[in-house]
């Protein structure tokens, strides 16, 4: 409890000197939709972003802030993803970063600017402003928690993720949040996620940490293939925690660092898949032995992709034929007839070829809530794990309806 | 009526010289399963099948039966694809084609065999055998018309086209089948479609002639981006209409051939995609002004593809930022900034940028059955049609269940 009352154990400002808030100006139609996160002190800022063609104003103004040296705050709303909105859009996203800015006593350039919600409407910017202003004023350190609900859209749970390493002697907290549920695919930043940390480090290493670790978890991450004109990853690193500056990649801190970040960035990416649009089921997909790193990235991806797999798990049926079928048209190079597929622990195929294997015992496991699918390719050493969910009708109802 | 019985006005047998059978063999739960269609004369024949790099045992036997000069029947049963069924499948497919043969006076190899139904499972045998002796039986000109029927797994109505052209004084018939519903993507021979025609062309001709119009049709539809294991275009010409040989692509008898089998090809591709899986509505999607034919074919499956736009459009719900976002994953390159797009004849955004528009007018035309997209680059003047349906929750009820 050293760190502070239990709100807070797990939290956005569960960090040192960090303070946040969540409240509600009326972009969405019920709910917490506007936050801000706050670093008390000049922070290093890293971030990515969507790699889709069509960008968000809020993704433009933030790749554009990321130069400043040092940064003070996050901005987030959801209701409205202020992308395809012109010139009007990009200036109502810097009018924001501008207001923050002030009442926080930082540049506009200090300030990132993230938003997510229906694409092609204008945001409000009076409802947007007066939320701004609001939650300028509430900003604590007992709010963060409020942060992880205020950035849900048709997420059903709040996503947190933390850690605590010692760096030289220092205890430092890597705390985060995500926002899923839909449109959420490699590559890149397929989703909103915020991660502060009072970790002392420098702002080109943790950029490579970021990136390193959105890598191994953001993007092997699918829920639909479609990919957001909203999507970042940021991170803030404040320093409070005072521990020796990490500054270099070759030491031993680096190395606990970018694996904890990994693992917070892992387990806000899961909770991303498990919390799909109408999932009911987490699939963690396992490509072993394949020749490349490559072709075990493109055969997980298919296979997480393929609406036939994902709906044969939701129906609880092992038609195991559409995953090896999802990875023969994935473009990885690969003999069928050497791979072996297993689901849970259960093989169902070998060598390409159907094996006869318990009805029972398969229910038994695709009855489950995660369901495990690994692909034994025996063409080399490289491995690869992927992340979704099944397709329910609940993933249509949703998503016919969305808008109104 | 010069052609015969209103039976046969719309049928793969309507072309001279061609008889078929259905019949239930019981591999399906109920319904015909087995056809048989053949020329009662030596045809040649060309195909292009599935890409996946898992083939069934049909593709593999028929891509060699292929190289034969003449061909006589098509064998393709439902309720077993014959995939991933290793060395025992082959021969399966072996045997199937050898019987046909013996039962029909001609080589083995003069047979070419499709399947469709669960991958992974064995066919059996004995009751395909007792289909094959049947169907050989009962082969009949009035019987082509159950042919249609007989191929059909989840789709909902039988899918026929036929056109009839004059080439030096003859009249030539083409009619064509296919059976589609699910696991439909390009590329290529994303389904089962068998096309006959009486028309005396030779054997490369023919093969350039199928390959041109299946790019033009059956590769610009996709129901859901899975592609299958056993998908398969086949034609049959045996020249009994008479006509002067085409034997070269640089004639206009070439050219009102390629064209009418492509107007074939292209009805049969249509009414796939607009019987999907759950499908309530035909999507066309119009990509024009493109710098490459390959970024509007990019862009055109991209859009085609995605759940969010094919939810939304279930959901009638004028959702074009999903658009214009699956168009900006697609790996093309365009300035999205220059992008028009249209709902049917409605306006929805302009320079990438939302218009206000009427929701009533939009509701109207996605209230239809057939929605037109229009996504104007005004990069080039390249030019592609794409064509899906919408993604309901009967798309999920279907293959949640498929193999029980």
């Amino acid at each position: 409890m050293k760190t502070g009352p239990a709100l807070i154990e797990n939290s956005i400002t569960s960090p040192q000197g960090f303070v946040a808030a969540a409240v509600r100006c009326g972009l969405k139609k019920s709910g917490d939709d506007l936050a801000i996160i706050s670093s008390l002190r000049p922070a290093v800022a890293a971030a990515v972003f969507t790699r889709n063609l069509v960008q968000a104003a809020p993704v433009t103004l933030s790749r554009l802030h990321l130069k400043s040296r040092q940064h003070r705050a996050l901005l987030v709303n959801s209701g409205g993803a202020n992308a395809c909105t012109g010139e009007v859009g990009l200036e109502d996203a810097r009018q924001s970063a501008r207001l923050v800015g002030e009442l926080l006593g930082c540049d506009a350039q200090e300030v990132l600017v993230a938003s997510t919600g229906v694409i092609g409407v204008r945001l409000n910017m009076t409802k947007l402003e007066s939320g701004i202003r609001l939650a300028a004023r509430q900003l604590t350190r007992e709010s963060g928690s409020s942060v992880a609900e205020a950035i849900m859209t048709t997420d059903t749970r709040p996503k947190r993720s933390i850690r605590r390493i010692k760096v030289g002697g220092k205890e430092v907290t890597i705390a985060g949040v995500a926002k899923g549920a839909g449109m959420i695919h490699p590559n890149m930043a397929t989703l909103l996620s915020f991660i502060t940390t009072d970790a002392a480090i420098s702002k080109p290493v943790l950029n490579r940490a970021l990136r390193s670790s959105v890598d191994k978890s953001f993007n092997r991450v699918s829920v639909d293939g479609d990919t957001s004109t909203n999507d970042m990853v940021a991170v803030l690193a404040n320093g409070a925690a005072a521990n020796p500056m990490i500054d270099s990649r070759s030491t031993k801190d680096y190395e606990r660092f970018e694996r904890s970040l990994t693992e917070v960035a892992t387990e806000l990416a899961i909770a991303v898949a498990r919390d799909g649009e109408g999932a009911r089921k987490l699939i963690t997909i396992l490509v072993r032995r394949a020749a490349t790193e490559r072709d075990a990235s493109l055969i997980g991806q298919a296979v997480a992709t393929s609406p036939l797999v994902k709906t044969a798990i939701a129906g609880e049926d092992a038609n195991w034929g559409r995953i090896l079928a999802a990875a023969g048209r994935s473009g990885a190079r690969f003999d069928p007839l050497k791979a072996d597929i297993r689901i849970g622990d259960l093989i169902v195929a070998s060598r390409g070829t159907g094996l006869p294997f318990s009805e029972e015992r398969a229910r038994e496991i695709l009855a489950r809530d995660e369901v495990r699918i690994t692909i034994d390719l025996h063409q080399g050493d490289h491995e690869i794990t992927e992340w979704t969910c099944d397709m329910t009708e609940g993933y249509i109802r949703i998503n016919a309806d969305y808008r109104s």
